[in-house]
């Protein structure tokens, strides 16, 4: 199924963008008349039907509608450190949108050696992996901040009612870690938020401040796993775990 | 943690071929005295004292051992149709290793459009993720085999007391799926097989002939994955239900 994204719908009528409209029109050989899918990113995907068949300013009439259309059960964000090698988190994205996140925000910790991240890029590639999955909503994406006012700005007061995991590798006095699985599986919480570290893993410092504001310390099990791995690993558990 | 492969370890001597021992002597200036480990691919991990420090074949003498060092406590066969993009297939096998996983099988199915498979590339990316990962043993990889031999070669007879799954995407007369997570929840076998279709699905004769060779139909849930997705999607699930 070929879907194209609009972020300009104004009641029945449908605006692709540029890009949208030569896919549509010059690629796809699209003309007036012919019924299309259009998601609108947030969760709803529209039957229409092209009335305008412009390559650079295409138009659709929608006929029908289907909201939260390959949704999940659950609400994930995703907050993981970028990789030295950017192709590795553009994986991860890619991945995790296929299997289901609903919000991914690159945070940069003390050990993090890449501290640039590049969101219009980013927000392309969530987009290419919605629609080849088949989902209405696309992953939002953050602009990159640092650990500690991620965890300040989303620590206890803030975002109750969602749990928040933080995984890191080492133990010691206060930072004993539970596994992913077993913290899911104590839970009742549909809303989540899972923070995974750099190669250089997140500071004691970091990992502390983020317990003292009530991030519950996990580990993902004995596999030693790359950031990306990582980060997929506890989109497949979230995944799983709400799997019936 | 650097590590060393040795396929040729002889009593307490392990013996480097030339790429292992170009990159210990030349590359990372190690010399006789030094000590590295050594792993032999099949679970062990040596540590060792260089007794040779010759580029292209170098040697060392074993001073402590560890077996079964980095293992999981399952084994998983994971036979999976090639993607037509090569580097899909490779990211899979990398994750998967990293995660854990036993043995790989390129399967040609009737709607696989990639028909060939290099193996010996796809030995150099299972070594490199096993040393990346820090564990004994590399995942082995079969030669490409079509989907039915595969079906019959494993099959009602063969390799009982092994949970066999096949996952793919339509339901129909005799052909309902269970999910992966529920079958896994069932079952006490530790031995598991997992056969992934490729970009068009197996057909509904090759899912038939696995079901009658006592295959048990599975899904990986509501998402759309790619056949690279799916294959890690299946691995997770092993390695997250036997998490503690």
């Amino acid at each position: 199924m070929e879907l194209f994204f609009s972020d300009n719908i104004d009641g029945q009528l449908c605006r692709l963008d540029k890009e949208e409209s030569g896919h549509c029109i010059r690629v796809l050989r699209h003309r007036k008349g012919d019924e299309i899918s259009i998601i609108d990113g947030l969760g709803t995907k529209y039957l229409c039907k092209i009335s305008k068949d412009d390559p650079s300013a295409a138009e659709a009439i929608i006929t029908g509608s289907e909201k939260n259309w390959g949704s999940h059960p659950y609400h994930l964000h995703l907050a993981v450190c970028p990789t030295k090698n950017a192709d590795r988190y553009e994986w991860m994205m890619e991945k995790a949108t296929e299997i289901g996140v609903d919000v991914i925000s690159p945070i940069i910790g003390e050990h993090s050696e890449r501290k640039i991240f590049k969101t219009d890029r980013a927000r392309k590639i969530l987009l290419s992996a919605t629609k080849q999955s088949l989902k209405g909503a696309v992953p939002s994406i953050n602009e990159a901040s640092s650990v500690r006012n991620f965890i300040i700005e989303n620590g206890t007061g803030n975002m109750d009612g969602c749990l928040k995991l933080i995984a890191y590798c080492f133990d010691g006095e206060d930072m004993e870690r539970t596994s992913i699985k077993e913290i899911l599986n104590k839970s009742h919480d549909h809303e989540i938020m899972i923070m995974i570290g750099p190669e250089g893993d997140f500071s004691k410092e970091e990992a502390h401040l983020a317990i003292d504001n009530g991030f519950i310390p996990i580990h993902l099990g004995e596999s030693r796993l790359r950031t990306e791995t990582a980060g997929l690993t506890a989109c497949e558990a979230v995944y799983l775990h709400f799997m019936k």
